[in-house]
């Protein structure tokens, strides 16, 4: 068969990457592929690099537009990120009857869509495997792999820098603001990290799962962010005296009353897998109604491993130009006319567990008042650890809850805060058992 | 579109699972696929049970062939396990034109060279998710997740009543005997175990995944088998006091010398995620060149966790049914062309670190003696461990060594074996590092 070309748009840390794995395995892909892949052209503005990065036969080019123009190339790769530039790019490759293959998660998570909706008119494939967890297939699971089932809740660690934050926070009892400076320079971090620390990233992932499981449109502005920043390292080591690990955990879930989309810390039980994926790594647990629970772990940026996934993409894709397209996997994973928008779930709404760390006055009587609160807005307490006076004249204490509805915890909450024995906010972490009901 | 056509052959613990799971499932899987799957026709003995969990529509016959005949069968399912009439069935429904999907790893890792060859000369697709690690989409994950990389390690937990065991034996510090016999009461073990315990489900399931790794025809007698039976519970205790834990893993890795293919107990330090892969639970971990390490966690067996994979691949199938055959997934990863036997290594061969027990006199230099015939096989030493004196006379002592090659380790023993101060044979359990190169 004759090579499959594509043009790549943008040689960064992916892009770069990704040509070094066509290159690197280029053997290995044609034995699988039974054709070569051929990158016929790079948009980049360094001619430099790409010299560095590419055969001399790979023609370079600083407009992208001269790529998804060119009539030889049968996929298009976009590695630019952003919502700027790429989503004209995205838009036009797929006018011009281009294939598409991104590691955008920005721009699937808030133009989704509209890019899929014109990819269905045009015939052409949008795959963005490595928009996800970098390296590891979690949409060719979600999309093919538990085509099944129903699935009921996705949770995963899906931001690599708040994770390493994290695990260094809870190995070394470190502050926030310590490890942050470390995750920096290391590179695990950048000079301005708020779309990692602040949930946006994890966000942008978890939204393009969601749409996947539930067969919904992406809805980015219906997701609940909250990042780790205010993270005091006190609650981490409570936590883990009480046998939970601290991660941020993107979240979705669907129930009766509709579809919960939200990413926040969270206390899970130490003995989970996912509470013992460290540093930099990615996992995310999916529960299903026939399989039960599956977990996904690898890493989830860098260069190579998130290349491995958008390699994987474009094989994908060359097998299947020539399929009729009425049969392909739907880029939302449900036939497109059965993505029906469903009601999503106010973070009022939600059902969680909770861990709450209270500082009042030492004096007799203030437990008893705050379990009162507690119990008057139906908050089932599972323990209330006194854990000592902090001053002179202050003492922590620290509650688990059982499951309750969001709006009886901030209410109990409000209300503890109004006693007079009571001088600083309450700090409130949600909490998952992720409790298998098949296995261990 | 209109219906896909499946026939069931088989109606046991997966079959009745596989359409459990269709029923159930059925508008979600005809919102995804975009068309119907009916059930046409079962072969089951037990006409009564057939009519307990299928519509009224579903023909049920005895005779398996009136399924694969069946001229408006598009799937044939094959859930009858073995290898005596599923190896007919399963020919004759390709000659017939039929795609199959199967559960049975027994079949593929014995025969699966010959089946392939003939679904490629018909064109038809034979496909196996649920034959590895049941629910777990493993597969697919390597035939098509991991598409851009030479792999290069799998390590996988896939026999559930063994990790049972072996995780009952390690909590409770119970004898093997006697947690195989809670095991069977649990119904986690078959009355007559062996083929679970003693590696041979194993053994058919890392035969499959090391060909579809490597691009090597199935070669399930080049599988060295080592099963759990004869562990004794001190070592496991003693593994646990060194940091690690003994699990049942199949082994295969690609080296330049050749392939390693084997199934035994492995000491794997705690901190893998591997070592805290409990219960009946599965887990596969794959090294690759480009993406590094992922794993795949999830049920490996049960009704309707290993029928969400038969239904995955009759979902998978019905897709490609309208593709060119020439552009389809191959059956092992790789072009039939490309599909190469490559030198398996013998046992003595591989490379590997080892856990050693030796029983020796109480005497002074017994300690150095050893040592020493270590070091003469080249065997350098991690720990040497004196775990006290276990009788009035005997002294145990435990040793991790580096990695070595097997055939000098064997070799040390015997020479250990023939001191006039060692009076048992030496208790030795291979390890594994599981060391990642990118990740934590």
């Amino acid at each position: 068969m004759k090579p499959i070309n594509i043009g790549i748009l943008g040689l960064g840390t992916v892009g770069s990457g990704a040509v070094g794995v066509l290159r690197n395995n280029a053997a290995e892909i044609s034995r699988r592929l039974g054709r070569d892949v051929n990158v016929l052209m790079v948009a980049t503005r360094s001619e430099e690099k790409a010299r560095a990065v590419c055969t001399p036969e790979t023609k370079v080019t600083a407009d992208p537009f001269d790529v998804i123009k060119h009539p030889e190339i049968d996929i298009v790769v976009e590695l630019f990120g952003g919502t700027d530039i790429a989503k004209d790019l995205v838009l036009q490759a797929i006018e011009n009857g281009k294939h598409v293959v991104t590691a955008n998660k920005k721009l699937l998570a808030e133009y989704g869509n509209e890019i899929f909706a014109l990819a269905e008119q045009k015939n052409v494939m949008v795959n963005f495997e490595a928009a996800v967890a970098g390296g590891i297939p979690i949409i060719k699971a979600l999309r093919e792999g538990l085509s099944a089932n129903n699935i009921r809740t996705i949770a995963g660690i899906i931001n690599g820098t708040s994770n390493f934050i994290l695990s260094e926070m809870r190995e070394k009892g470190s502050d926030f603001a310590d490890v942050l400076k470390q995750a920096q320079a290391l590179g695990y971090a950048e000079a301005d990290p708020t779309f990692d620390i602040e949930g946006h990233d994890a966000g942008h992932k978890i939204t393009i799962m969601s749409a996947l499981a539930f067969g919904t449109p992406v809805n980015f502005n219906a997701c609940y962010l909250e990042g780790i920043s205010k993270l005091d390292s006190r609650d981490i080591k409570y936590a883990e005296e009480l046998g939970y690990r601290v991660k941020l955990l993107g979240i979705t879930r669907k129930s009766e009353k509709g579809i919960e989309l939200r990413v926040h810390p969270t206390l899970i039980p130490e003995s989970r897998l996912l509470a013992n994926v460290n540093g930099v790594m990615n996992a995310v647990r999916v529960d299903a109604d026939m399989v039960g629970e599956t977990l996904y772990y690898g890493p989830g940026a860098g260069s190579l491993p998130t290349a491995s996934a958008v390699v994987a993409d474009i094989i994908d894709i060359s097998r299947l130009i020539t399929a009729d397209s009425g049969n392909r996997v739907p880029h939302l994973a449900f036939q497109a006319s059965e993505v029906k928008a469903q009601r999503m779930l106010d973070m009022d709404e939600i059902i969680s567990s909770y861990y709450l760390r209270v500082e009042a006055d030492d004096k007799p009587g203030v437990l008893g008042q705050i379990a009162n609160l507690l119990a008057k807005e139906n908050v089932s307490i599972e323990a209330l650890i006194q854990k000592g006076v902090i001053d002179k004249t202050n003492a922590e204490i620290v509650i688990l809850t059982h499951s309750t509805i969001e709006k009886q915890i901030k209410n109990a909450i409000a209300e503890i805060e109004a006693l007079d024995s009571v001088n600083t906010p309450v700090v409130m972490i949600r909490m998952e058992s992720l409790h298998d009901k098949r296995g261990e």
